[in-house]
């Protein structure tokens, strides 16, 4: 695994300082997320410093073993850092982001819901250091709430997207991984654009879909002792989600308008196709449309996660902006899991070789996702 | 609890007859739902008589403990029951119920997802004899299918509903209602009509909104890869019930039609105008709409059941249309749950008492909604 160097010459501040694999990690922001960040980097054997607007919560977050230690500002804690994370509220991402660039963090990434924005935003602010940051968003969530709720365990077996653009650096990306990975989480690369229309459908519609079913039903409230004894496990695991904190989500549909505003227009559509077909007694087409339905849910998998022997691709990069992007974001999109990945720079500078781990399972599909991009790969089996 | 007696002088066709709590009921229709009937009422010492299209379904419904034995034709198995059971396809029902009345079952019942159409029709074919059929649907179901999934829990904790009318008799209603006990579900009253509009609400709406939303996220399938792997929990959860036979959908959507439609229209005019806040950016008026959401969630109880003392109220009954209907719905409507109900016949006939436990906690919200129907009660604290 290739390891960011000492950079920017930041004093050491304790003497807890990092082994070779020991990262010193900053988080911003020390609510749920960044709590269970921290708890579970912690545990994997990182330093921690954190820094939050509460002193108080920073105070609780030492007790609970989420940080090391906590610092007044984001430059403070950014400084030195091999990796600082921005786990706050969406909308104050990008201006977090910037000054733990300007602090000097060696990589940042961040925890938003939402990632071209954020990736735009810090690409019209810091140009130059777009190299280091890459946008992140862990698909985990609990029905806990602040640093009281963190819980290491939050992201195993979940999966955390990184958004390398064309100006990614390939260690930045590197090192971030290998960290996330000590997480327990299922790291893939999605370009921030497509991120965010994905997550329109498969989480933010989702929710403003399952919250307004629960406003129709609690709108029957002279029927309620029936209504609520009618509502069987279906309905319960479909309003779910409409149960969590409603104070995220102003932030997040500002955030993803665009992406959102058309997914829920696609959706009205289908479902006033659906009304149609019920108003007019359409058997064969409702039968159609539930078993196309039927069909894909029964073929969502349960977990990305496979247990077959693994295998070495290892993939010649010339030095030119966005073909790690390229490479990462390819091979997610053909659906390969990429286990592990490090960057092998040749003795001499410049072009490198990218070293992904996969499934065998995954090998084929990875070779035509790199011949299409016009890149060749030697596969190597593992131990 | 009053139990039906003799009748229309069936013989007895084995050796086996109902003691004075021991039932005979037939049940038509031997499939998941019939089967785990059978299963349920055979495991309380009840004999169960099975008919159905299919021999060899009768046969393994014979091995599998669904049924004691069974009959060529519903006439054959509904003679000398005490209750049949009709659990055939909902565009089917009101024909077989027919045929189970005209067999001269003392209760007929059925396990349709819709209620009023179905009333309706048997109120149109057999008027005098809707004070033996009881319309029923127990909020209960499976990813099983066929007898071969018959579970005797099946209902065990679920809501039965049961829709009585002004027509119905009230011991037809307690024998069926002791008898469904037995089964371990929570029988609740619910006029038909009502029944058709809330579950159009939390089970048919939901079940279309989910089939739709995969269908959403399926149409990606050029990002299936990626799209799959962000589809967390949340996603999971709320296209879970998407994935059941949809074979089913389009009898319920056609037997349901105007409250589907009427629940659809609300919903979509609900989701649009989600879907204008978003793209206005009114921050405050989604977090208003979502915030009604989450609480009524949060609200959603996990179960009816209470573990207070019991009550028993004790209602004079005139012998009069509709009183029985009325006063079960008026103490559904109200949230009581009845934990037990039987008939006190007084001696001279004609009135009687309709006697109706309650656990403790619902006493005065049953005295005022008897109140506000005209009627009184004496409460008993009971053992």
């Amino acid at each position: 695994v290739t390891v960011v160097a000492a950079h920017d010459g930041a004093d050491p501040i304790d003497a807890a300082l990092p082994g070779p694999d020991r990262l010193r990690v900053a988080i911003i922001g020390i609510g749920l997320m960044g709590g269970s960040l921290g708890r579970a980097l912690r545990a994997a054997g990182h330093v921690v410093i954190g820094c939050d607007l509460d002193d108080h919560r920073l105070q609780r977050a030492v007790e609970l073993g989420a940080i090391d230690e906590w610092k007044p500002s984001i430059t403070a804690a950014a400084r030195g850092a091999d990796v600082a994370f921005v786990a706050v509220p969406v909308l104050q991402v990008a201006d977090a982001v910037v000054a733990a660039l300007d602090a000097g963090a060696a990589v940042v990434s961040d925890m938003g819901s939402v990632k071209g924005p954020i990736v735009d935003q810090v690409r019209a602010l810091r140009p130059a250091a777009l190299r280091r940051f890459v946008a992140g968003h862990p698909m985990a969530g609990s029905e806990q709430t602040g640093v009281e709720g963190a819980d290491p365990s939050l992201f195993t077996g979940r999966t955390w997207v990184l958004a390398p653009t064309p100006e990614t650096d390939a260690d930045a990306y590197a090192t971030l991984r290998t960290l996330l990975a000590s997480t327990g989480a299922d790291v893939v690369a999605v370009e921030p654009d497509l991120h965010d229309e994905l997550v329109a459908v498969v989480s933010h519609v989702p929710h403003l879909a399952a919250g307004t079913l629960m406003r129709l039903a609690a709108d029957r409230s002279a029927d309620a002792g029936v209504l609520l004894r009618l509502a069987a496990g279906g309905f319960r695991d479909m309003t779910r989600i409409a149960a969590g904190d409603p104070g995220i989500w102003p932030d997040i549909c500002a955030a993803n308008r665009g992406a959102i505003v058309s997914a829920l227009d696609e959706y009205l559509a289908a479902l006033g196709e659906i009304r149609d077909l019920v108003a007019a007694g359409d058997r064969p087409g409702l039968f159609h449309l539930l078993e196309q339905a039927s069909r894909a849910r029964r073929n969502l998998p349960v977990s990305a996660a496979s247990a077959g022997p693994l295998v070495e691709l290892r993939i010649p990069v010339p030095d030119r902006p966005g073909v790690f992007a390229n490479i990462t974001t390819a091979l997610a999109d053909r659906g390969v899991s990429i286990f592990d990945l490090e960057v092998a720079h040749s003795a001499e500078g410049g072009a490198g070789v990218l070293v992904i781990v996969v499934a065998e399972e995954y090998v084929e599909r990875a070779e035509q996702a790199l011949a299409d991009r016009g890149h060749t790969c030697s596969v190597h089996a593992i131990g």
